[in-house]
């Protein structure tokens, strides 16, 4: 069952090497059936270059396993949150991705410096708070989709505009119309992160015209869009 | 028709991903055939690894698709703007390679600092001003040709002695005799990018000296060169 | 004899370069037979591409050679006097990876930044102090051993919860439960100390919470831990 | 003639690529035999993936070509005044290799930072002073040479102790016992000086001990080596 889902999202997982993404199992794909109300996503510690079909581990959204010998990725519960939260997303990707992974640590924005962000990214991404003792101590991976979901909430920005975000301390999340295009996202993301480290050093102030960042993104993206063959 | 035209544009745009110029689709390059008043250039969005020949797109010198099925570059009328307002060049180039990213979206010049930027580069790489908000709002694409050529007048650069340019904010611009020297000066310009990022970081002031400047460009360009098998 | 020894040390030693962790011989792994009282190691200076199973070198815990024609590699003493003082690790390993040694170079810890260090990391990895001059012309490899050691006591360590150190001056050396969990240890060291070069310039103070160190660190290891397949 | 000569010249070349030292063909290596006081080195401005035996160019120490088709490296006189001054060394390298060009272009020595460092150069690596007007405008690569030899004479550097020097605005060249130790001694330079960069950073003042650059350094050469397989 479900043997579509699961190739996507193994395609998907198998992309995180390919783009140099991660080091060992340190990242995780996964993809929503929201008709069956179910999703894909990576077994946990399971090693990339030995990850089969039949090792995507299915489970509802409670975070019951439906399918799939193996545990399901450890921040199952973190896509749950993400999926229930925002009903346009299909496919949520974590990984400690270098640059993305600096600015979690720093704990800071990643601004928008210009036009490689704003064709994808519709502002700065941001860094989320630091949990609080008690979210870490208490149902830690749900906690963390609830702080992700908090601050997209906070600061009104659309969920499909912005498609990362850091966590404080911890590392990127992201997502996508699919676990593609999740996958998509993150390397776009490592990217901008590490030019934006480079470029604060070069030019602490420097900022991205509104005007630019309107464009580039508005070229590629909605109902004007004129970039690509569409 | 054009085929030969197209096969050297297909080929200088699979150099991309060879020398590591490209994420995805982020970048483009074209060559013109002056007898007959046309460029071919690289369709919109299209994967490196599933460019085709005929995938190329042929317009003319007002943008007008002449032969191919799929849309042009998106940047299609700066190239045409470049190529109109140069007429020693026949090949031009646009990437988001990471270092000379940096810089354009710094918004500073790469200053020259050393025999391998004056190997190629005759000077500083210079950045153009900002757009304005009509030149984004209007004719985005022909107004960052224009500011590109305003940059060069005005500071009296010879285009084929300094064969890059940064747009602020954006990115590199490149060009060269046809389409793969523009990949050739964009190489070299992403490699002496990153060199003049780490050297500032050392020494904030260094300048190379100008009849070293002088010295490695002329061994290599001009009537006096005696570099290579000329 | 010792041939299972010799081929996991062999293949622990062939991991470097797989992992980018050495250039030429810049690095050497062992692994500890308790029972039989003696370490498989690296032959010194030989290059990993020319490395057979029979250049390992099978020597006893004093540093006699038991079995080989090659001479140890010149850290031997240093991986003995591990050995002898922390009975629970089975494999050691040196290299001089770049970010690492960056950090060794420095004589700084690496500070604890984020959960990509805590996952592997119960804490700052230690930089020892420099050796004295009389260390250094005397027993010069028995007493970075014996460095290392001090440094752990004097801090009060657990040498599995820390599974490596930087020497001051030199570069990282680091272990495990056996020859290639040591190599697993030493990519991770590699990667989080690139991570915090960078975190630091971004933001000098950032630490990571002290409940986010320990929900990451206790989630994979202990008896409550609960990542994985265990 | 002079084929097995050609056939290491042409080897020692071909690593440079291998080990990413050059982009293009920046970057030659030769060898002399000083039994015919001939060298042998790499054509000018010839790819490497192009290079050929009969490629390769015999000269005598005048610089006058005694065989082959093509122009001997534009810095064929450099390579020469090196081996009329120090009759130790068989082998001599120039690359543009990133991270000892950006200390060459700083026009600063690289510190001897750690051991890394000290098992191959004997203290700082020398950036040269910069050439005058009228030693770039008349001949120019012989200069270049002179000024090397005069840097090594002023600080009383035995030339293979330290077997790299940065050329002031310009870049790295180096030597060895014959061509493959040239290219190999530049492999170690240019990975120490991507390592001092990063731990200047760090750690502006740091230094290594007297004495451990000791230790490392004789560990590995002269009469009391005790490295390798001796």
């Amino acid at each position: 069952m479900f043997t579509e889902l699961k190739e996507r999202v193994l395609a998907a997982n198998l992309l995180l090497p390919y783009y140099q993404l991660v080091t060992f199992t340190w990242g995780n794909v996964s993809e929503i059936d929201r008709n069956n109300g179910v999703i894909a996503i990576k077994p946990s510690g399971v090693a990339y270059d030995k990850l089969q079909l039949d090792d995507m581990v299915i489970v509802d959204l409670e975070g019951k396993k439906i399918e799939g010998k193996l545990n399901p990725s450890s921040d199952t519960q973190t896509h749950i949150e993400l999926y229930k939260a925002f009903a346009q997303i299909g496919g949520v990707i974590h990984t400690h991705s270098r640059n993305a992974t600096i600015w979690s640590q720093a704990g800071l924005d990643i601004p928008a410096l210009g036009t490689t962000h704003a064709d994808y990214f519709y502002g700065d991404i941001p860094c989320t708070r630091r949990l609080t003792t008690n979210e870490i101590a208490n149902d830690y991976e749900r906690n963390t989709g609830k702080v992700i979901i908090e601050e997209f909430i906070k600061r009104s920005i659309d969920i499909l505009a912005i498609p990362s975000v850091l966590v404080s301390g911890h590392g990127p999340f992201g997502w996508g119309k699919n676990a593609n295009d999740a996958v998509h996202n993150a390397v776009v993301l490592e990217e901008i992160a590490a030019m934006a480290l480079a470029t604060r050093n070069l030019n602490v102030g420097i900022k991205i015209q509104q005007e630019l960042l309107d464009k580039h993104y508005f070229r590629k993206h909605g109902k004007n869009a004129y970039y690509g063959q569409l």
